[in-house]
């Protein structure tokens, strides 16, 4: 069979498919196998939070009507109407921002919206040759790697400060002063928090960025999949932000609801346009799950107690869990624990390590541990001898915790025999 | 705001988001005023239908390991691995078709499913320049116009030919003497039955096509969403077929889910291949939603039964009563219906109509009637002195008698006023 462009550039070696046939082969599992899953973006079973979701949902399919207008009929290519409603009547009178129903599309999840945005706002343009998403920080999110519907690279890149405590800990920060908005950029792009790395940039930084995105006349997108308002994974000081020139995406991934693809994106009107009209291009309309179980969650203000109230505790909890765990079972190896300041990741740096994260990656694999290998999280940059974009790997620790435990120790073991073959 | 090549395309204008925004205006409408939604696809509610898949769904949401399954974790990039199995089972054991799970994709719904097996086989290649799909009959899917990646155009379409009866039906049949199919043809599609016109091409027919693409070495698309072997909308003598290298297309909407936006694709495994890698970046994996709640009606064939005796009878009622409604209303009018043979559609053409489809469209909904205007059916066609492609416009039958009649009288007035200005 015969491959478009377009098909050939979809490899069977792409980050995001590796991390999803992973996740997918994780799944299905035999219960047999023991499986150290910390591979993948799939959040945590919380029950507490399953208890919510489960009554609500079980409010629509019994309710003849509700079930019939959830299944049986095509919302519109720009999402459910009534579910766009709550949430700008509540981005308003929670935060102030003066948007309204022109300012919110639905898509079948996040990593959709990025797929749209990014070939919206960069890649091949009529006059002026190609543009390019510039991230300001990385390590950014694995699946920004393969979206491209051009051939010409979709990223550029400017590496980060990176500064190391005396606890064995580090942070990466914007390096302000090698970050330029040329012609070439079409928009500015950062997760917050960050995957993979749980940084969060902070609110000095995010008003930086607004300030030289908004001058330079050119889109900021905030990627808060992880963040805030919800289902708001972070565990230090942040405020929720948005403005005109900024498109905010979130999704309702992450409060539980991965199987559901229900993504969310508050931006300005003539791009919310464009994405109705992807959506009905592509897909005729966005799912209708999502909007249908969680529009009376956002109408009380459940939503975002969930998220404050259980979601967060949750994963606070786990995140010592995990370093405690790393710092434990590898305090003889050279590792640098990312700050973990939200999300569902712990990112750590083996410095100097032999092998490089892929390889790391294959023989955790072999002994059925998965991670993700870092190297993949480095789109844009064009420095291929930096060393430490192939000396990380991304830790998920939303598994129990006799998984979490043993699936780090294990990954101790196979990076200090790494280290010890050298 | 700047938008690059593939959001300009994006144009407000395209038929599909004139058909979804008219869609989703009409399930949103007040309820005070009354609408005749003539327009969109959305399948009838079907109180027998429903009653099973809302058994279905409750089934699974009350079970909290089914429900965290549907909720709370993603499937892999291929779609769900039960739900595929099933199929498989399914296909080999009723339809002795040679397949395995190898050969079985889920998506995000038809429109997705077009949207990524097109822009693989057609667009532009590398070595060979550009690649179309040719169409060998038109009038074919509105949806179909807008999903190009790149700037040619992606379809080659024939002009069918037409046979009118003395009983006022006509019926489009594939012209072989003008179908060739060139190097320049990534793949052949035809949808059975056809949206909008109702058409099934005969056994025969797919015959001759699977013969000529077989031999020319090119995939045979077949869009079978309204079909076989489900949800079998087909009012005619008609196999289901499916070979080494035809890529059937099947959807769960007019099952009457199509809120949930599922579909299925059937094809060679290195086809399957693409559609996951296209899964997994621009979506990460399908939704769970009708794999989860339509598995158990697969394995035990219920969904065949469904289809059978209850889907395609309560349609089969329905087109005598819309053909009934125009021989009635507009007996003093030069109309031809399609001989209607499936799908939810009346194709109606009025000869020598003074005002084209689309100005007939806006008239139309000026008084609250929703119809979907021909003249968009006709991807490829480059003849554009061709009258007939203006003369046309498909109404939807799957609104209630009172409904369906007083609309069907409206559409008789306005056309009459159209004859009479002349």
């Amino acid at each position: 069979m015969q491959f478009s462009k377009f098909g050939n550039r979809l490899s069977k070696d792409s980050g995001i498919l590796q991390l999803m046939d992973d996740l997918g082969n994780a799944v299905n599992t035999a219960a047999d196998e023991e499986l150290y899953m910390l591979g993948g973006g799939n959040p945590s079973h919380i029950p507490e939070v399953l208890d919510i979701l489960q009554e609500e949902l079980l409010h629509v399919v019994q309710d003849r009507k509700d079930f019939t207008n959830l299944v049986g009929d095509y919302d519109g290519p720009q999402g459910n109407e009534a579910f766009i409603s709550s949430l700008c009547e509540m981005f308003q009178s929670e935060y102030g921002w003066a948007i309204d129903e022109s300012n919110v599309a639905i898509t079948n999840g996040s990593q959709s919206s990025f797929g749209l945005i990014f070939n919206l706002l960069a890649g091949d343009f009529k006059q002026e040759g190609n543009k390019k998403i510039l991230l300001p920080l990385v390590p950014e999110y694995i699946g920004y790697g393969d979206v491209s519907l051009s051939d010409a690279p979709l990223f550029s890149a400017v590496k980060p400060l990176i500064e190391i405590d005396d606890a064995g800990f580090y942070k990466y920060s914007v390096n302000f002063d090698e970050l330029t908005i040329g012609n070439n950029i079409g928009a500015v792009c950062v997760s917050r928090p960050t995957n993979p790395t749980g940084n969060v940039i902070t609110d000095e930084e995010v008003q930086k960025l607004s300030a030289l995105t908004k001058e330079a006349s050119v889109p900021m997108i905030i990627d808060g999949a992880y963040g805030l308002p919800f289902p708001n994974i972070v565990f230090t000081e942040a405020t929720p932000f948005w403005d005109e020139h900024v498109i905010l995406c979130l999704s309702l991934s992450k409060i539980g609801l991965p199987g559901v693809r229900t993504g969310i994106v508050i931006a300005q009107p003539e791009l919310i346009e464009k994405l109705t009209g992807a959506n009905a291009v592509f897909s005729l309309a966005p799912g209708s799950l999502g909007p249908k179980m969680m529009t009376r969650l956002v109408q009380n203000r459940r939503l975002l107690d969930i998220s404050n109230n259980l979601i967060q505790p949750y994963y606070q909890e786990k995140v010592k869990i995990a370093v405690n765990a790393v710092q434990q079972s590898m305090a003889d190896l050279p590792v640098y624990i990312h700050q973990p300041e939200g999300a569902i990741f712990l990112w750590l740096w083996f410095k100097d390590l032999p092998i490089d994260s892929d390889e790391l990656y294959k023989r955790l694999k072999a002994q059925n541990v998965l991670v993700i290998a870092g190297q993949h999280f480095f789109p844009g940059i064009e420095d291929e001898n930096w060393a430490h974009q192939y000396e990380c790997i991304r830790v998920s620790f939303t598994a129990e915790e006799h998984t979490l435990r043993t699936g780090i120790d294990k990954i101790g073991n196979v990076v200090r025999a790494a280290f010890a073959q050298r």
